[in-house]
């Protein structure tokens, strides 16, 4: 499957153009030294087959993507056409089996974002929501109507997705969410759902839309006002099937991160969802979490590619640049220090990634605690990646400014993961949980 | 002296609009409680004169400068219009003596630039520039007739200065400088000066442009490719009188921060310069360092109102803010712990930065030691304003992306405030020199 | 006063030995260059009485109580007649206003406990309870006839004092203590005091006991168990009225840090207190706290003493030590940075110690707030000594491990300045109250 | 041959005593829930042996070592037996393949260490000397009669081990190392060393020294003074063989940290050493460094039990401890960021250090760069473990000064860990000169 993935990758860019070697992607350093694009050989611990999906992703990236960032974050432009163009490629929903996905490994799937990020995380951000929310959302709870229905194009690149979940008024806490679904008061077979989401990556120029919304179980109860309780289900919203003034997805402009991303609200006002798009067991916040889960993987390894590629970029300069006497500024033991830590977290990072992508993939005991396991490792390889980008930009001194090193975009990108899918501290409250059985939430 | 000024900045605010009572200056608490504005009563160390100056400084700055910043942020437009209401209100080079200027102490002169970097390190970028390098260094330096040529009316804002030190391969390390003024061939009394300066704050909208350029001089004996020594002075270029194709200020576009201020470079090709507008005594680096002294003071205590600002909208946004079982933010240990940390850096910063004052301003044996003890608090107060807003950042979760916010934007601007007059490490090795009568530089 | 207290140090120790110049406290480095020692130059905010009250105290630190360390440090010896010493040079209680007392400012206060710090924080711990936590409480709570009855002999350091708020099970929250005081079955106008207090410098060699303990006050009306309520009040414990049985203050030994201080338990049972040594007014936390936040004035300054040994010994060593051709550590830019954040942390913090002094000394208005003041420069000086000594430390290598060069024990000694009278992230939640105005404890 | 070496150690432990199960070494936690004590399941990449292994260790450590350890530590005794019963339990130079050593796996030698690290650091020096530094060089570096001659009875422990290569004036920079080594005058086949080593873990104890000496080899050629080069050359002084008064080996007392390890120097004065016990080939730094190498890997592996140890007695401490409310302190935010953080460097510390040991059992092209490997591992997990130690050390208060709660040691003994073997900056610069190509050491 992964190997059929390759030969498309490979086969699609040849066809679109004649390019050098990949700059990058596990390069042989000569053998008998320190790799320093790769310290403690993670390399080692991947499959043949994993090694030629990166190297594809990787190639694809560079020649493909890179050359569109400059506009594209100066000028807040995202053009959808690099979803299509990966969807090509076997890289969206890669993880999936079936349904014309490519059923690669764990580990392949968060190579991908690693490649993906390496070029800018906003790039990531918009093949996570494609491939890990949305698409993962749909594999994993979707009904085998809503599957087919859905999976094939969008792993095509042809059917955008977006995930609602976020509300202005509930970021770590979506618990509380507020939007509602309540059943039609004459189509029969539909729900209304009315609300607001914000931060929606992709909101714009999506097609599905992936809405966690509130629905009345009477099964559950009463609530306190003597209501039924409600629980929170998943709806698949189809924009073209939404009549006008019912949903809205306007974008937010002006961002000071991620801005070669696309990001909007979903307004909801009345717009009628068929049951038949609605999820049809999951209940509850475990719905919305499993699918974060996914994706959280993807942003634990996609940010350790944006730190290698800050290292890279702070290394080269570092080596370019001279100051004092004629030497680089490599020479200088204040330098080398910033580059050292950030090579040590990106080695750490990436094993510690691996490894639970391994466990993920075996499944069963060995993916016992999972969910606190990628808690850790999204909090600490974006805590790292972001300290890591932070300092190396020090290195660049006021030529951080430019936009053309690339290193200030890196650094104000690494917060947006760091805080988006689980702020830093609330995933600390999750692993303190964990560790102690005590909850600190409030 | 500084009564004038307060009495104009008066007159002119009255004149101009109709403000309600300005947001913040020193508000008085209850007597009884502390003040998390300022914890450790800075205000009780000022003089009535100075205290008044920060409050029209700050009204100025609110009510005046914070409404144009989100556009000039967003699209970095620069309206020049606001230095000539600085240069009305007395605030341009306010602590020079005679020429027009408001003779002020440097303390005063300090809470001018916390009022204005309180709104944007961009805007009290600007003004340092004007302020502090170019009027503070004709001040210095210059002749009688160049000082009354020039201060006047730069103090009234209507002549804007620039100050053309770093070079595009000399950052850190300005004894390197390419930059050459020679004496032109035909034009007695002339030099021509060719070279290139970047990171030019103001550069595209100057008048007057202070370039530190190298000259023969004859009497230095030989350097060892047998032509003259060269030394270091400083000459004022004047835009009108530059010959076309001489003299080029073209903006740099597209800054990842200090957008709201105006940046460019300065390029020389044998542009002619009387030698009427060169410093007529000052040799070496003795000339630019002094002057970036006068304008690293002001960083120093210019930051801590950048920081105030974080922390105020931090504080505010904790406070609005809920999440679980409707606590607000601020409820939370891990959220206070960061607020505390920056309200102390804040304090500690002012308190050290009013005591560097004191001791400029005492001059003689107490100033012994000055460059370095503003070394220490430029780097100090830019380190923990920088890292204080990056952790304040944090409690606006994904909201900080956002412009409307504030914080982000600080954020950026603060990393450049810690790396241009002085990167942080470079001034580590300045107090570690001054520590240990050893250099480390190289 | 206190030029009485400098003429009686002087002549003390003019008797005592013959020495030569101090060799540290102030020293005046050539005027034109940075003083290392005291970058910002605190001494000018000092009164000459405190400069001479701090050369003194210096002198007799440096002279007296340095030598006998060693000893003390390794085998948990502590010498009371250390406290007799200081008491007849003036140095107990100083800041108190009559009672035999020098009733030099709170600056002048610090000053002292800053000298005793440099040698040893524990030889501070055990001025500092005797001074603050004792004496101070005494003079602030004390009945006139309280005051005559303890603090000249105090004074004199002929009486020594333990202050017992801390139980086994109650450390940062003190309200919940368990000690207590109830009507003496037969003996009138006495109570019987039961309970157990832990980790009280002092103790075991302490001859009054200031124990603070909950009495049933009917006045307050029943408790959920239908008992009255009880309120917390302080007594004044006399060891040598106690009969045998009743009180017992078993030293604590193999202590980790403060090894040069002795440290106790005090364990009551049934032990009779007069009526006439319970503090007359004070109720409920207000008493110890006020004893506290005078002793955490003074280890905020003191710990910065502790900083500047490490300073001046890491500086020392990283000058004589060559490694790599010949190079001192001190030419090495690693180094470099170390000493320059540790010399900024102490002279940042010498100034916001000094304000805090002069805002208590003025009272009214300007203290509003004092106590969070002091919870801010207690929190701050603290933690950066701490992180200070542990970074300068890094400069022995291996041989920070033998006591000979001091670092380690200031690093072991620093952690308990950090935890005690307040835990840091206590303070924090303090500030984070004061800031906010929402608790965040529990 | 591990198998062996597993029911060694079983057979030799249920003679010695009935023990309960063992508290910890991997135990399961119910399948379905996070495991705080292995959170990313480094047990998952172990092989059975390894496991056996590592339970035995762990269960030797836990009911034979601890027991002994407060007093150790106190007083700073070693009770050299321990070393003998390691050897009874095959835990001695385990990695080496015959000479009657276990041959088991880098990770399963790691793990040991683990075990023994997890009482204490000192015990785990004590070790590595004896395993790493003198057995392995002996290994590697000896001859075959060298080999027979030493490895068996050091495998068992009845002949003990000491490293002398640092010297009091070369710490981080060994090849200014000044001992030499000269031809005997009068007997044939000798060399006469003399010189002085410190800070030698188990000296005073050894039977065996295996001290790096310059040694003049006139196929160099001649230096500046005329005399021949010098090489360094590795001897094994016997002690028994030594003539009195040519070997000392004082103990070293009243040391900060690892005082449960007995440290000492070594003091030669023309002491003759036959040339059979010189190594025969090995010269330069190529000796010792690779010899150091081997043991920085244990303590890479090493100093994770200490952190682990630290996390477990910090999650007891602070489910146990109730403050405020009766709240136990794991309840409060602050605490489980503490725990959070340090439970994921344990993790992150763990999966490198096994991944390093599995390429260097790969050997050849894997182990490329294995000796920057092995500093970036060092360096990290050094760094990782004493941070993570002090941070946790806060959540104590006061009572961490108790040595009963074992976490102030850790702190101590973490700190010499961080140190020796590469101090944490020289590991900066070793892998700064790796990723840059330019040396910064001076």
């Amino acid at each position: 499957m992964s190997r059929h993935l390759c030969r498309r990758v490979g086969a699609q860019l040849t066809r679109q153009n004649n390019f050098s070697a990949a700059r990058r992607a596990y390069s042989s350093p000569a053998a008998t030294t320190f790799n320093w694009q790769d310290p403690l050989s993670a390399k080692s611990l991947l499959t043949e087959d994993e090694i030629a999906i990166s190297e594809t992703a990787e190639r694809y990236c560079q020649e493909q993507l890179l050359p569109r960032l400059e506009e594209g974050y100066r000028n807040e432009v995202y053009d959808k056409i690099q979803l299509e163009e990966m969807g090509q490629l076997g890289l969206l929903g890669a993880t999936i089996k079936g349904y014309g996905c490519a059923g690669v490994s764990s580990v392949a799937g968060g190579l991908i974002t690693k490649a993906v990020e390496r070029v800018d995380s906003g790039y990531r951000s918009g093949m996570s929501v494609q491939s890990s929310l949305v698409m993962g959302g749909i594999n994993e709870f979707g009904s085998e109507e809503q599957k087919q229905r859905f999976l094939p194009a969008m792993a095509q690149g042809k059917l955008l997705g977006a995930f609602g979940l976020t509300e202005p008024n509930h970021g770590s806490d979506p618990g509380s969410l507020e939007t509602v679904a309540v059943e039609h008061p004459t189509k029969k077979g539909y729900y209304n759902l009315s609300g607001a989401k914000t931060w929606i990556t992709n909101s714009p120029i999506a097609d599905v839309l992936l809405v966690w919304a509130k629905v009345a179980d009477p099964s559950k109860g009463l609530a306190a006002d003597g209501t039924p309780k409600k629980v929170i289900r998943g709806f698949l919203v189809e924009r073209k099937n939404c009549p006008a003034g019912t949903l809205e997805t306007p974008a937010i402009k002006n961002k000071l991160g991620l801005r070669a991303s696309i990001t909007g609200m979903i307004q909801l006002d009345n717009c009628p969802v068929p049951v038949e798009n609605m999820f049809p067991d999951v209940q509850g916040l475990r719905g919305p979490f499993s699918c974060l889960n996914q994706a959280r993987y993807g942003i634990a390894m996609g940010v350790i590619g944006a730190l290698e590629d800050c290292i890279s970029r702070a290394r080269t300069y570092a080596l370019d640049r001279k100051q004092f006497r004629g030497n680089p500024l490599a020479k200088y033991q204040l330098i080398q220090k910033k580059l050292a830590d950030a090579a040590t977290d990106a080695a750490f990072g990436t094993l510690a990634a691996i490894q639970v992508g391994r466990l993920k993939d075996a499944g069963g005991e060995a993916a016992a605690g999972l969910p606190d396991m990628i808690s850790m490792i999204k909090r600490q390889n974006c805590d790292r990646a972001l300290q890591g980008a932070r300092t190396l930009q020090e290195i660049f001194g006021g030529n951080a400014v430019s936009d053309e090193y690339g290193i200030g975009r890196h650094v104000a990108n690494l917060f947006v993961a760091q805080t988006y899918e689980g702020q830093s501290d609330i995933h600390s409250l999750i692993l303190g949980r964990s560790i102690t059985g005590v909850q600190a939430f409030a």
